[in-house]
Order: C-alpha cells, then sequence, then structure tokens
C-alpha cells in the first residue's frame, strides 16, 4: 500500500505521521509544540520531512490559514500563527510533490471519505472550537471559491452590531456559534462578565438554569445558521466537529432546520473522522488532486 | 446556426422566441399571460411548441419554483403559480428534448455567458424584486445542491424574531432585501403602515429624509447579506438584477464589503443580460448540459 507523510499545523502542536491511500495511520502519531517563529516552523518541517520522503509518494500538509487553489502557498494566515508563515515556500521542503490545504477543509474531507458523511457527495463541515471553521463539499468536490478562502463562517447574525467578531466584522455566526460564542451569551444572560465556556459546561452539568438557557441559545443560533447555509447550498447533511460538538443535540436541530427548509431535509452528524481527521483528510484529498 | 425555442413561465406572463445558440433572440419575443390553472398552463405550452418544434434543437423552459437536478421536473413550486403546475410532465410537451430550469439559475447563468459576470467563473446573482432570487455559479458551473434547490436567499439576519418571512420563517435575507423588505424598513422608520415601495422611491428622489434613511438601510442590509455571502463562498462578483437593482449604489457596496471581507475582494455588477435573462440563459444551459 502506497503511503504519504501526513502534518498537521496547528497554532501550538504540528503533528505527523505516515498514513496510506486509505487514510489509515500508520505507527504512531508524533507531536511537537509548534516554533514561535516561521523560520523554525520551516526548519522543523524541513527535518521531519527529510526521514520520510524517500518511503512516501507525496507530502500532505494540512495547516491553519488559508490555502491557494493550486494548494502550494499558504495566503491568507491566522492570528495563532507567526509572522512570515505565509511566505514559507512548502513546495521547497521537499524533492517529493509537496500538497498543502486548510486544515478544517482537510477534515471536512476525511469526514466526506471515511466519517460521518461518507456517501453524500455534498455536505458542510462546522468545526465547534474556540472559533467555528468550515469546510463545504459540493458534489463530491471542495468549495475553494476564486482564491481559495471559501467556506468563511462569517455572515451575520444580527442588523444592529451587538457583537464584535474577531474577523473585526459584527455578529458574525462564528460570534455566537463558537464556544467563545456560547461564553458570551452566558454573559449577556448571567451578567458575570468572568463566566468561562467550562463553567457553562460545568453548570449545565449541575441543572443550572441560566447555564442551561445559554446552552440552548447557543444551540438554536447553531440552528439558525445551519438553515440559512441548508437554503443556500441544499446540502445532503452538515457534520459538527471540534471541542464544542459534544454539547449539541443533532437531533433537536435537525427538527428545527426540517421544519423550516425551503430546499429540502437536511441531516446533522457529529464528525467520525476523529481527532486526526486533518491530516488524514490531507492525504485522502491529495491521493485525488495530485 | 442552431437555435432553440425558449421559454419562461412567470406567475403573471409567459414569454417565448426562437433563440440561437449565442443566446441572440431571433424575431419578435411573443407574451400571453399565465392561465389560472395548470391544465391551461399545460395546453398553452403544447401550443406554443407544436408551433416550433420542428425547427429547433430543443425546447428550453425557464421557470418559477425550483428544478430537480435532471431538469425535467418542477419539484417546488411557488405561490405565484396555480396548484398542480408541479405535476406538469414537462418532458411529453414535444418530441424535442425539453430541457427546464429555475428562471434566477438561469438568468444567473445568462449573465455568465453574455452579461456582467462573463469570464468570472464564480458569482452570485441577486434578483431584488419583491422576493429575493439567487443563482450560483461555482467554477463554471451552476450550485443546484442535493435536490436541486440551492440559492435559496433564506439566511436570518437577526436571532429575535424582527421580521416574518414569506417563507414562514423569521429575518430572512429576503425580509430585508427585497422590495418588500424596503417597505417594511420605511414602516418601521416612518411609522406610517400605509407607505408603499414606490413612495419610498419617490420620497428619495424628493429628499425625503425618512425615504433616503429607509433606502441607505435596506442597502446596509443587502451589504451585510453579501458580505456573508462572500465570506461562504469566495466569489469572483455579485450581480444585481431584477426591478430593485437600480437604486442600489453598488460602489458603496462594494467598499463596505471590501472593508470587511475574510477571503478576497468581490466586484458587484449590475445586471447586463436584460429583461429575457431567464430565457435567454436557459437556452444557453441547455446547449452546454443537454
Amino acid at each position: 500500500m502506497n503511503s504519504a507523510l501526513g502534518i498537521d499545523i496547528g497554532g501550538t502542536k504540528i503533528s505527523y505521521a505516515l498514513i496510506d491511500n486509505n487514510g489509515n495511520v500508520q505507527g504512531e502519531i508524533q507531536k511537537v509544540s509548534t516554533p514561535k517563529t516561521a523560520r523554525e516552523i520551516e526548519a522543523l518541517l524541513k527535518n521531519i520531512i527529510s526521514k520520510f520522503e524517500d518511503n512516501v509518494e507525496f507530502i500532505a500538509i494540512a495547516t491553519a490559514g488559508t490555502v491557494n487553489n493550486e494548494n502550494n502557498k499558504v495566503i491568507g494566515s491566522t492570528a495563532n500563527l507567526p509572522k512570515g508563515y505565509k511566505e514559507i515556500d512548502f513546495s521547497s521542503l521537499s524533492l517529493k510533490k509537496v500538497f498543502i490545504e486548510n486544515d478544517a477543509n482537510c477534515a471536512a474531507w476525511a469526514e466526506y471519505r471515511i466519517g460521518a458523511s461518507m456517501g453524500y457527495k455534498n455536505s458542510i463541515m462546522l468545526t465547534l472550537g474556540t472559533g467555528v471553521g468550515g469546510g463545504i463539499i459540493i458534489n463530491g468536490k471542495l468549495l475553494k471559491g476564486k482564491s481559495g478562502g471559501a467556506g468563511e463562517m462569517h455572515f451575520a447574525m444580527s442588523r444592529n452590531q451587538k457583537r464584535q467578531c474577531t474577523c473585526g466584522a459584527w455578529d458574525c455566526f462564528e460570534a455566537y456559534a463558537s464556544g467563545n460564542g456560547l461564553r458570551r451569551t452566558a454573559v449577556e444572560i448571567t451578567k458575570n462578565e468572568n463566566i468561562t465556556t467550562y463553567d457553562v459546561v460545568e453548570g449545565v452539568e449541575n441543572s443550572d438554569e441560566n447555564c442551561i438557557k445559554a446552552l440552548k441559545t447557543w444551540e438554536n443560533d447553531i440552528a439558525l445558521g445551519i438553515l440559512g447555509l441548508g437554503n443556500l447550498f441544499d446540502p445532503d447533511c452538515f457534520v459538527l466537529s471540534g471541542s464544542m460538538e459534544k454539547f449539541v443535540d443533532t437531533e433537536r436541530i435537525e427538527q428545527f432546520v426540517n421544519s423550516h427548509i425551503l430546499t429540502s431535509p437536511i441531516k446533522v452528524f457529529h464528525a467520525k473522522a476523529g481527532n486526526y481527521a486533518g491530516m488524514i483528510g490531507v492525504v485522502l484529498l491529495g491521493n485525488e488532486l495530485i
């Protein structure tokens, strides 16, 4: 079985492993802290790649940030990666082909190929973490848009500038549907400026009324966003992933959405491809696109 | 030059003409009132088609409502077409191939092939009329979704149930960005329940402060929706069409959107393919897909 070296570059750690053409991780997954400068990241990647490149078909890198349509350049970085990260010339890191893609897109692809949305040609993955990531698959192809940046879950949920989003605009879906969105909703409900996302989750477990209200409001906002996306894309299904997805009642969301949707009913699934979906997805995607 | 019979079926009138492969209307465009029953519409279509079918390659029909992915069946009707319209067996209307598609999608296709978005592979058309229609083109292909219904501009602009939409849900983009949305915005601003969309337009011409405020608020809502769509789709451009588009300052919208967009800058154009874009678009699309 041919295989690739899969690498996942996040703001806090870099993970890597040999992955075969079916998306099976071979051997152990290695993890290292993400260095603090772009130059150190580049050196680290070179070092990792040099150990594996003779034995793999290609190098597949899932990365935070926006990746161009040629899958060889990061064109939009994120706050959690160092300055200069965009300037890294990924192609030069190996004599083998280096294929890169945005991590949320890769995770969506893994769900489509081996996970929760397997068999569904039209799916939208929402990664509910500190922020909200998105990966959209249309007719079996990743939606990239003109420059590679499609799938940003930043559409306004209010016309009246209620919450500023991390992106600078106001009231984006991310500002409500993310873990941080849940926290902000809880602050509004409890009037306690210091409440954390963790406090809310704990409060729900202890049947605290305000925390339950915050969680349900957060879930309603996710449902409202999914309804809009359902009307725009008419997808088969949504896949929810990320650290916050386990708090979502997918059945309740499905019922709300399908009672209002104009296109046709959708399904809402919990992700199944696991914590390394990004790394696996970029290998599976590279397999098809290279 | 080979040609097709193009037919546009709307709630109030049915238009038709011979159209060549380049989208040029040959001869005069004929118009008749849309009959009040599905049976009468079917009989009228048969009659029209019988006059032309020997001299054309295929019959192309742009219609209100949702059309399936096989382009042969209306699967979702609209309020302005009679009961039973969905049951019409379009394929049986002619011995030649009958190709049907949703009218907003067809108009978007005409703009892409011969109009404002020509040369741009990723575009979104918004038809601003009584309601808001949408047609989305991704990488040179019409976005249809799993069942054919994609492109519905019904995503929430508020979390707090401010305006019920004609679709039954609350606060959809359509409820703000449509002509009727402008009227509702003007009612909120002027406290005059009887103000019409026409009154607002006239008021703006006469420098009425409230009417100008209503129009600018409406335009801001359109801009906010376009920003969200821009972040989701990363399109090259937006094309605005419909009876209301002439009141939109596209330059102002472009500036707002491009100062907030996360993906990459977009353009906003006024439509160019004219009043018969639907009829022309369905012929051009049928040419490629049949």
